[in-house]
């Protein structure tokens, strides 16, 4: 499986809206085993994305989805940046 | 939902065996939502664990299972270093 650990950063006080943005277009999407968001509790604008694909290309094809274009163009305002993103290969483990 | 995103090296070669035992050991924690194991893909030794569990709480619990202890302790001469570990609140997201 396909995995993706990527940390980005809100807008100052932004992360909630932002947050909810990204989990509205991110609820039914072909070959996704996971797509989890959480606040860094640390860190006050920073978020993580953790998600786990059946394969690289179902997640490829999840950036086509209407529903994640729109969250796309509707995030992007409040986003400041993006620090990091792993790509990893997800062997297993509860949960999924 | 309390969340942990952990980066960790295995000693040379043994990636594969060390994550053979974080997987049996951690099948069947309470509280615990994700346990997901995965390989780094682009370091060959570091492995990424990310964890969602309904509380700290429950988490710090997890510590004390006889299966999670011989896990560790099976685990630790496998173990080459602890890279990262970020705590997080995790809001929601597919696959929980």
């Amino acid at each position: 499986m396909f995995g993706l650990i990527g940390k980005m950063r809100a807008q100052p006080g932004k992360r909630g809206d932002l947050i909810a943005i990204l989990l509205d277009g991110t609820a039914a999407m072909p070959g996704c085993r996971a797509y989890i968001v959480a606040e860094d509790a640390e860190e006050d604008d920073a978020i993580w994305i953790t998600e786990v694909w059946d394969s690289a290309e179902s997640h490829a094809a999840s950036l086509k989805l209407p529903a994640v274009q729109a969250a796309i163009a509707k995030g992007r305002p409040l986003i400041a940046g993006f620090d990091s993103q792993v790509k990893t290969r997800v062997i297993g483990g509860a949960g999924l």
